[in-house]
């Protein structure tokens, strides 16, 4: 296929420079919270880019901008590519915005190539995807398919008490159009990998399979303080003893499920926290995450008989409570087929693999036949200011999407 | 030996909770912070009593005080027997208070019996030696001993400021009585356990052989922060994974050395301590404690060489500073035997043991050969308002340290 059409780097990486002017940090990230000011101009830069384009803007009453190239026939469902423009405090310059800016380069190079599509491609930037800001994240996506409503959504309030549907419409962005979730043909979202697997392996392309389900537990285990001199070692029932053995069980139990599994203690507290008391007391957040539910159940069956052992090996009273159980998700087969297809198409080396982070696309594949496509990061690292890639690896991502948007946008026999 | 003089347990228990009541809390236990209004209605009511049991009163520069019963020769280096009666802040009844008043206690027994003694007996109450409110702890009895100056002791302030001296002075303890450290013919101090070994094992009285050098290190890993969800587990540098590792490693380095000896991880700090993020950095405590300096040299060598490896496994950067280094103390052996002879002589059970804790008698080991006497303490709770004794327990204390000052006041020919 040497007539696919590809995206202009060069253009892609001076759009993503001149985003990242807009709340840059002096370490060389960007701090551009959902709906503020900041948040308002990369709003207005990317809108004036798409029109630039030859799209026609639509925003939704949630602020979710959808740039429109239409195709030959309008009344049929669009593709939908994009991600988010909002980030982290003392964020990155790529998490969603590279998807919303490559999703902008596919049009740009269809246009570039005279290509005119069926279905019409509409590039979306979605709103409040970070959940930083507004609690919970992946919320404009979320409203948009019905998995919260917009009045839920517009009721929120930030730390400071302001509304989010105040802040929607000071920055100009309270949208009166109405899009339907129900008539997208396809989606498809282009993202960082925002871990390590992709550099480490050399690997251009992450064909997503779906999304990881997440369980996380809050552990309690209860013995007694005492104090560090005076009490054996064999008398003691000492909490951080059955800590250490709790998080060297999780690893374990990880482990025992394959490459797939997450598992994680990040938190940890003792009490009394004291250097010369046995700690009387420890509570500490367990994570587990994979594809599959039915691992996760087997995790958790494990987790309840080794935390059981464990205590009563230490002499502890114990309490696991579950506080999130999010189902994993599998993208649509087909959709996931084509990102393959196209990654070979391109001659990019690629590897199926699972999102361990939530994304738009999550709640987009409730709605249509979704995908995702990774691209590497330096180290692994995101949500931070040291997060990196380069032009080719932007590139990469790019091609693919605008190969795969470009097949599901004049697939019209179905 | 039919002719012992014995302790009258009803009159000690009844000082007990005579003192007990100043500075009552709700819960049961007592707050008497040192050289505070409270502690200094405690000295007030332990000084009336010591006079009324024909004591005669002084107190030196540091509020020290010494109530001494006159033996038959004035002029000969006096036997000091004594505690402390300051407590933690939601502290116990008996931590410091017991000694002090089983001390009071040998002297109304021998009023009793009618008993004259070659030398005198001083009975004392050493100030702060909880170091609660003026660090450092057991500042009295170091102070008297010359660890510490005067003016060091003196112009150490709390955390509103206050100096010491000035507290000293507005309580009225700022003593002007000169006594001399180095004329002291033996010293003896009764205490709780504050530990579980003597009720677990049914045993009346511990025979303290001397107190266990300390030594304290903070340790530090540092991994790679990392997202929860996107990393796997073998590309993760788990702080918490090396924090486990090595408390595991802290137990087993303690289970070598045996009985004696303590190892403890009772502080935990990770970063970013968040349930969702794979901890970068990990900071905690190791204290270990035994009796003999070589085993502590031994214990630290382990300790150095389990982190270096338990880093490389983690792929962990380490570091590990000494923070405390306090030698062992070996009470003097005659003055041991004699403790366990008394114990025999009123068949009470007994075992040798070490002290896990600092007190005031080793600092007066450092002057005068010195003993310690251990009674059990229920499930060995203290510097906790839950901290308890029976009687029969007191009682059993006391007699022992009666049997022993006896004998030490009446030893005229050394």
């Amino acid at each position: 296929m040497s007539q696919s059409p590809r995206a202009n780097a060069e253009r892609l990486w001076q759009s993503l420079r001149s985003m990242s002017d807009i709340g840059a940090t002096p370490a060389g990230g960007v701090t551009r919270l959902t709906l503020t000011k900041l948040d308002g101009e990369a709003r207005d830069l990317f809108v004036g880019w798409a029109k630039e384009a030859g799209c026609t803007i639509r925003i939704d009453p949630f602020g979710n901008i959808f740039a429109r190239r239409e195709g030959r026939r309008p009344d049929l469902p669009p593709v939908v590519i994009g991600s988010h423009l909002d980030t982290q405090p003392a964020g990155g310059n790529y998490d969603g915005v590279y998807g919303v800016l490559a999703a902008l380069e596919v049009v740009r190079a269809l246009n570039d190539a005279q290509l005119d599509t069926e279905r019409s491609i509409e590039v979306v930037s979605w709103t409040n995807e970070e959940g930083a800001r507004f609690q919970p994240p992946m919320l404009g996506s979320g409203v948009f398919t019905g998995v919260f409503s917009l009045d839920f959504g517009l009721s929120l309030t930030d730390k400071e008490g302001i509304r989010l549907g105040d802040a929607l419409s000071d920055i100009g962005y309270a949208g009166t159009d109405h899009i339907a979730a129900t008539s997208i043909h396809a989606a498809l979202e282009v993202h960082i990998e925002q871990g390590p697997v992709l550099e480490k392996e050399a690997i251009d392309i992450g064909v997503v399979t779906g999304a990881q389900g997440q369980r996380r537990y809050e552990i309690q285990l209860t013995g007694q303080s005492a104090h560090a001199g005076t009490t054996p070692l064999d008398y003691r029932a000492d909490a951080a003893l059955g800590l250490a053995r709790s998080i060297e069980a999780v690893r374990r139990i990880g482990i025992a499920q394959g490459e797939a599994a997450r598992a994680t203690v990040g938190y940890v507290s003792l009490s009394p926290n004291s250097p010369n008391v046995v700690a009387g007391g420890a509570v500490f957040s367990v994570e587990f995450r994979h594809v599959e539910n039915n691992t996760l159940d087997i995790m958790e069956e494990a987790l309840l008989k080794e935390i059981q052992q464990i205590a009563d090996d230490t002499k502890l009273e114990h309490s696991v409570e579950r506080i999130i159980d999010y189902a994993p998700i599998s993208f649509d087969s087909r959709m996931v087929d084509l990102v393959e297809q196209t990654a070979k198409q391109y001659q990019y080396s690629y590897k199926r693999m699972v999102s361990g982070a939530g994304h738009d696309a999550c709640y987009l594949s409730r709605v249509t036949p979704t995908a995702m496509i990774f691209i590497p990061c330096v180290d692994g690292i995101s949500h931070n200011e040291a997060e990196q890639i380069y032009p080719n690896w932007a590139e990469a991502g790019a091609n693919v999407l605008l190969g795969a948007a470009l097949a599901k946008a004049n697939d019209v026999e179905k």
